[in-house]
């Protein structure tokens, strides 16, 4: 990783923290123990690709620090709690994330649903409710738009209501991508719709190039889950390894085997390349952020 | 119930509905489970009170009837929500709710939680992206701000975690108001601010007596749950008889005995009724409105 990544990504780290702080120093309830799921379950050390994307794209557009940290903070609350109900025992089962105890297994099931439910609420609260520059007070309504299109029923649940569906039962490829696009790739997609959204400067083009690169990198991101999940072990993971395989789930490496995944991994990172190439701007974060993304490390 | 009261819960029903339908015909998954699941649990011929209470006191300050629409749909996505997850295994482990099967039993647990998910999500893109009037629209951030603030840690998500803390263990009147007051109590609220919200003449001073009324109801209501589950049958209830009883829960009727309970109730009904006479607005139709709720059948 680039030293101005691991910076940034420091930097994403600290000031999601100093966010979520000033939003829990209002609560009238800081001892809550539903407080202490949340914060469990977002500050957890992740490797908060969201929220520097969207900070990177943001940066490179020109839009303001504040607006960015905002939107930044609310799009980690709706992937954290997709986390915590993702793993909850109806759902994939996990026990560990991150080399931590899952939420529902530190607190309790209940615990988890309602840390789930208040960490959505609390996205919408962010973009709803803390300060923002004039020009970001502007764009509230819009940002609540996308991020709430791209975690609902046209999105992230969907995605995730098809991956069940999927569950002991072969789907095709195209299913297999249109489940990821709507799983993951949906708030990926967000992450620079937001931060575009937050530029006065970026066109629709701009924005539609940059959905095009996060459609990609949404794409190449589950590809590379599912190899490193037959290729790395349960510690580097930080989940059980092999769990896809173990629910029987229909992956990139089942349809094309791990060479022919390496393969669509590459095509997905070329793409994504070739769409930032499309841009009026100077796009060497986003191409480091790229390289990262697909040679990550758990 | 009065005929205009009758006549207006048919009115909230059918917008409910033709609000609901709009949004779902916006979707690429029509025949998706996950929706069939969303659609079971959203138009379940509920009382809809709360948007029955928000279009009401709307009507009264002369707000836009479409803006009142959008607002009482997403209220009642937040309140959907909350239904299908506290009737889960891990929470209240309801099978029966309003006389039909859970969304858990009719469905399955993972997509009872992906529907409550998808609710709230729905809950928000209403705000921010249904048709609403030019006032409306300057209105969209601030009702975000109003409603998921009512729905989370600061509200009903608190309020439910404190409720599961005090299942099998005593608490006192204070805190059992206190829970009632975030658990339902916070989201009848947000319906009258939303409304007061919506209308470009009412004060700070009338959404303060608004706020105060809603509270009063909300407790009177919880009254009325606590009295209904000692004396009404499964059959009326449309739940289990008894079951706050055998999960050993504080209510009202616990701590202040049946007879108590019901004078509580009524000191409540009077503090909501001294309310409404501090608004300078014809408040027939909710002084209506809190008969019905403090009399009501389910």
């Amino acid at each position: 990783m680039s030293e101005t990544l691991a910076l940034l990504q420091d930097e994403t780290n600290a000031a999601l923290k100093r966010s979520f702080e000033s939003l829990a120093s209002n609560l009238q309830y800081t001892d809550s123990y539903l407080l202490q799921a949340v914060s469990y379950s977002l500050l957890n050390g992740g490797k908060r690709m969201r929220p520097l994307l969207l900070r990177l794209t943001g940066k490179m557009l020109s839009a303001d620090t504040q607006d960015l940290n905002v939107a930044a903070l609310a799009l980690e609350c709706i992937h954290a709690y997709s986390l915590v109900h993702d793993d909850l025992p109806a759902m994939d089962d996990d026990a560990l994330r991150r080399g931590k105890p899952t939420c529902h297994i530190q607190f309790n099931e209940a615990t988890a649903i309602l840390a789930g439910d208040a960490l959505q609420s609390m996205a919408f609260e962010c973009l709803s409710s803390m300060p923002m520059s004039e020009y970001g007070e502007s764009k509230r309504a819009k940002l609540v738009a996308i991020l709430s299109r791209a975690a609902g029923i046209r999105g992230m649940c969907q995605g995730q209501s098809l991956d069940l569906l999927a569950t002991d039962k072969a789907i095709s490829l195209e299913q297999l991508s249109e489940l990821h696009r709507l799983k993951t790739g949906a708030l990926i997609e967000s992450a620079v719709s937001m931060a575009s959204c937050l530029s006065p400067q970026a066109s629709e083009e701009t924005d539609e190039h940059l959905r095009k690169y996060a459609r990609a990198i949404g794409l190449a991101f589950q590809i590379q889950d599912d190899i490193l999940d037959v290729t790395s072990d349960t510690l580097t993971l930080g989940k059980p390894q092999g769990s896809d395989v173990e629910n029987n789930k229909s992956t990139f490496v089942t349809h094309l085997g791990l060479q022919g995944a390496k393969e669509a991994l590459k095509t997905q990172y070329q793409e994504a390349l070739q769409a930032l190439t499309q841009l009026p701007y100077n796009t060497e974060d986003l191409r480091c952020f790229t390289d990262y993304m697909v040679a990550r490390i758990h």
